[in-house]
């Protein structure tokens, strides 16, 4: 069976993948530092027929070319990031390393080996702060106000340009903000952590209206299947639900109504939590939806599930 | 007075932005590396008031840091890059660190040393090929075809993402093709020296019909002054002429009428020269038109002054 590599196959969406990939029949090697995702993340998979694991630096062409020597890689899903947004503002060598570089050392091992197909996880961050203007996968100006969303970008022309010489098959998905299990960071996990350190009350950043689109990550990996089965030359997508998203004080209270249901949500000030965060954001999905996909989950009953599914998480010792 | 930094300041555009600013009594540092740019370029320069040099790597921050150290720096202008596109097409190291390691390490240098303006020399090839669509600064998407033109659109979205955090005043010019003297490479340069070792031919790459806008140096540097002291927080601006251009074949006659008016033009065929060269182009300079801005030479004339420059260039021993 064909093989395919998951740059930054221990992560939260990596490790759905490669579960999704093996459903498929497909063999899998997943290439990861372990930086951030974990070999435990993988555990479920290590007795499985055509899984393997190697331990690399994604951000070094020359670890990662003698990494994979002895595999025959039919296509590359390349996952590798900084995950951290604020960790990369702070200082812009985590995006640059582990965000772009990672994509220049893939798109360099695809050249010396002939790989000729890469699925690469974007970001919506790409776009930056439209207003009420409806963001679709040609709009212009980019407008990235984060070093993670600016390497995103980087990445993306660095593939387009790959593409004019040797690539022959891209596909960028551009993600929304996606939830499940299992989870590493986030919102959901962040007040789940809260609720258990303070259990009579949620403090959450900014007055808790910012609203964001969420997409299940069971959603997203079947999205990123069919957009793959596609197989066009470069492939772009939004990839995310319908709907307009939820609030945060929806998210605050969803996890307060599982984990402590008498808990107080202390809101604090403005709808910006952060530099690098953009506070509203109406995302096009037209293009994927004219291909016939369409997500079981909107953001309402994403958040539920990872609510739930998270909490089972983080009880488990 | 305040004290510009100019980053490549020995380039071709460098050496024509140093003598303007110096002419309007300002302080000029030119920080250069000298791989491309020359030492002679900026004797002119040596003994005017206010001129200083230092040999340094822009790619690397700490270099640049201990340069500049004693100098007080108000203003970057940032030219510093790989010129040479088909060789950054051949190995992509040559545009990633010439062309957008010098941007991240200049942007950090700003951070370190609280500077807050920075003016940027991008590209129109952060555009790609859009058929018969009008370029403008807002179009999407973003399709750059050559490892240059995906580092300057790198570029432009890490000085996005610092403008969102410390950088105060940004301007981003979208270059055309530029023509001049001190000519170090180009068309006109190709055809002057080949017409020299071979009086009687012009092998032309390509059948000729590749038509391009050229802008001249001195209107260029022109643009660049005028939008930057228009002090917009952040500045994006095609500049070029507001013709259509004029074709490789109107080029390789001039050259031909100056230098070997008997010489014989053979043209190739196809109208791309090489990989990563957008065959047409349809560039709109309506923005900076609207601030009341025209250069005073269109293409035609500025081909033909430049081609009498650079003749005179190559003649002088």
């Amino acid at each position: 069976m064909p093989l395919h590599l998951i740059a930054g196959g221990a992560g939260f969406i990596g490790v759905n993948l490669a579960s999704a990939l093996l459903d498929r029949g497909y063999d899998v090697l997943v290439a990861d530092d372990f930086s951030r995702g974990t070999r435990e993340a993988l555990a479920p998979f290590a007795r499985r027929a055509g899984f393997s694991l190697v331990q690399v630096d994604c951000s070094e062409p020359d670890q990662v070319e003698r990494a994979i020597a002895d595999y025959d890689v039919a296509e590359i899903w390349h996952l590798a990031a900084n995950s951290d947004i604020p960790a990369g503002v702070a200082d812009y060598r985590v995006d640059l390393r582990q965000t772009f570089l990672t994509t220049v050392a893939l798109l360099d091992v695809m050249k010396r080996r002939d790989i000729k197909t890469i699925h690469f996880a974007s970001s919506s961050a790409i776009y930056g702060d439209h207003g009420d203007r409806l963001i679709h996968e040609d709009i212009g100006p980019l407008l990235p106000i984060s070093n993670y969303g600016a390497m995103k970008l980087a990445s993306e022309a660095q593939l387009r340009a790959a593409h004019e010489a040797y690539v022959e098959r891209a596909s960028v998905f551009r993600f929304p903000n996606v939830i499940g299990i299992p989870a590493t960071h986030g919102v959901i996990l962040d007040f789940v952590h809260k609720l258990r350190a303070t259990p009579d009350r949620l403090d959450v950043l900014g007055d808790g209206t910012q609203q964001k689109a969420y997409l299940h990550v069971t959603d997203l990996i079947a999205a990123m299947l069919h957009i793959a089965d596609r197989q066009e030359p470069f492939a772009v997508y939004n990839i995310g639900p319908s709907d307009s998203g939820v609030t945060v004080r929806f998210i605050a209270e969803t996890v307060r109504d599982v984990c402590q249901p008498r808990a107080e949500i202390r809101f604090g000030d403005g709808n910006r939590g952060w530099v690098g965060d953009v506070p509203r954001f109406h995302y096009s999905v037209q293009r994927l939806r004219d291909t016939g996909w369409n997500p079981k989950l909107g953001s309402n009953e994403a958040v539920r599930r990872a609510v739930r599914e998270i909490v089972a998480q983080e009880a488990t010792p």
